[in-house]
């Protein structure tokens, strides 16, 4: 069994649903674009851009993340910032969520109230002024949680993977590998000996490796960046989640161009750069001559050679991540 | 283990996230609305109101359906259905959904597939112009599916749960009680000897009460209701998904009345009426003299007892629903 560092006090049968949301509902803050909060059937977002940006995302207990190797607080954290930087992605300004939950009725109301702090704190720092719009409360022998995270375009046009060009430059913001590097680390040593996530391996691995843990559980990816590319004149961009290599190809693909990566801008480990999932940077292409905007950096350019990725010209093998490969099938 | 009437087919782990992906969204119609749709990190959706509603409900294999009860199909049509009637319920047009599903990976597609088709045509029945606008996939040892709903107010206020006024009638529309039923034979018939959800069993309760059944796992609530309300002057309005005399108390304390029910007017079999649950229909308040719009029925009156349900003027009990009350935990 796997053992999580699990917080005590009553478990959501204990309170029963109406209790338990009276005690999450007053950690959420509401957003700045919040007309109607939760409590009745819907809420109601302002949009005054006459458009909103949408994107939906669920985390499962098991493949998505370990309850030993994460607080709830930094489940709540990373649950907003990946949905968030897809928003980003599109050149939006975040504005709000929905999120619903399914847990074990034994869950402690406590890993809830930690998950709220979680998602309230991620909010305040990644995307000032959005909130928790509403959620729902469900019960599953899995912890699993869904979020919905909305933006505004601020009238700009959206910033799509099929607009870049050749002779663009390619540019990144965010770590390169960093997330992935923490996530091998929790795997080969924030286990018990039978190989099962363990909370206090991993504490141990976190005393040793603190940012690249931090990396893997609590990603801090440059939000407010995908507003300042959309402004710059990108064109093209998307999230970086399933690594370098393999997000570039969706953008190559889309666009009908090759994406050329300069190794040498990508850092010393090339291999991690390109292959390491979940880091939730953002990989943007701009028209040669565009003063590209911090902290995006140059780290190639737009060739063509329609749907490859290439190093130094060289063409790349399609490193990446899916969700089935690898798991197998416990939630451990 | 609980029997289903499962597809048979390549699963999703033999065909993989893209493969599965690239068969799913051909089935899903785009809506009116959708300005961009499945395939960047986020969707565009257009908002003229200037505002949108959303609500979002996850369903768990288990606690909230059964794969040995409803068929795949059946499952996608009531996971719009249901959250449809949130978005009516403020008054709303509705205008699409993001879904998110997380399956294990030894589903067959087929029954993603027959979901997407359950999706699509609940839509069109129900909420014709709203599509699917996104959507998410992930691994999980237990299937579950998030859906958040949108919607436009076209200019009207929400309609809220606290705005019934003392001498309001109070109105209905759909079914009261049916789903309840239907639930109610399936647990006592739909079942193996060990009391299990077995397929064979559910299709010979189908034979005997279609309609019975068919209000428990696809509802037909009558979802454009919600904005004929709105436009006829709606005071307040709530989806009833727990009961009637649980989601009146709803209204009764938001609205700080009471609402009591006429008990003739509910049907022969008024405990039921009452307590039944996931009818999804509209529950409303009018002003006095309003002529309450089809089909909407009368069938009481807002009265001065705060936060009370009465019959007949008599106070009612709580009945209700509790996701986590009687739920053993295990999946079948």
């Amino acid at each position: 069994m796997e053992r999580a560092a699990r917080p005590g006090g009553p478990t959501i049968a204990e309170l029963g649903e109406s209790a338990v949301l009276a005690r999450i509902l007053p950690r959420l803050a509401p957003g700045d674009t919040t007309l109607l909060g939760a409590g009745d059937d819907a809420a109601v977002v302002a949009a005054t851009d006459g458009r909103f940006v949408v994107t939906t995302d669920m985390l499962v207990h098991g493949p998505d993340f370990r309850l030993a190797w994460s607080t709830p607080f930094e489940l709540g954290w990373k649950a907003a910032a990946t949905n968030l930087t897809d928003v980003a992605a599109m050149g939006a300004r975040p504005t709000g969520l929905v999120v619903a939950v399914a847990a074990p009725p034994a869950t402690p109301v406590a890993v809830l109230e930690g998950f709220a702090d979680g998602l309230r704190e991620g909010l305040a720092v990644l995307a000032p002024g959005a909130g928790v719009v509403g959620g729902d409360l469900s019960a599953s022998s899995v912890l699993t949680i869904a979020v919905t995270a909305f933006g505004d375009l601020e009238g700009r046009e959206p910033v799509l993977r099929s607009g870049a060009r050749v002779g663009d430059v390619v540019a990144h913001a965010g770590e390169r590998g960093t997330a992935a590097r923490g996530l091998a680390l929790l795997f080969a040593e924030g286990t018990d000996p039978a190989g099962m996530p363990d909370a206090e391996a991993a504490r141990e691995v976190r005393a040793r490796h603190p940012e690249l843990v931090r990396a893997q559980v609590a990603p801090e990816p440059p939000v407010a960046a995908g507003v300042v590319a959309a402004v710059a004149g990108a064109t093209a961009m998307l999230d970086v989640s399933d690594g370098l290599a393999r997000d570039a190809r969706r953008i190559a693909e889309a666009s009908g161009v090759g994406i050329d990566f300069d190794a040498r801008a990508l850092g010393p480990d090339l291999r991690v750069a390109l292959a390491g999932a979940e880091d939730h940077g953002l990989l943007a292409t701009f028209q040669a001559g565009t003063r590209v905007p911090e902290p995006f950096q140059v780290v190639g350019r737009v060739v063509d050679d329609p749907g490859q990725v290439l190093v130094d010209g060289e063409r790349a093998g399609a490193d990446g991540w899916d969700p089935y490969a690898g798991w197998d099938g416990s939630s451990g």
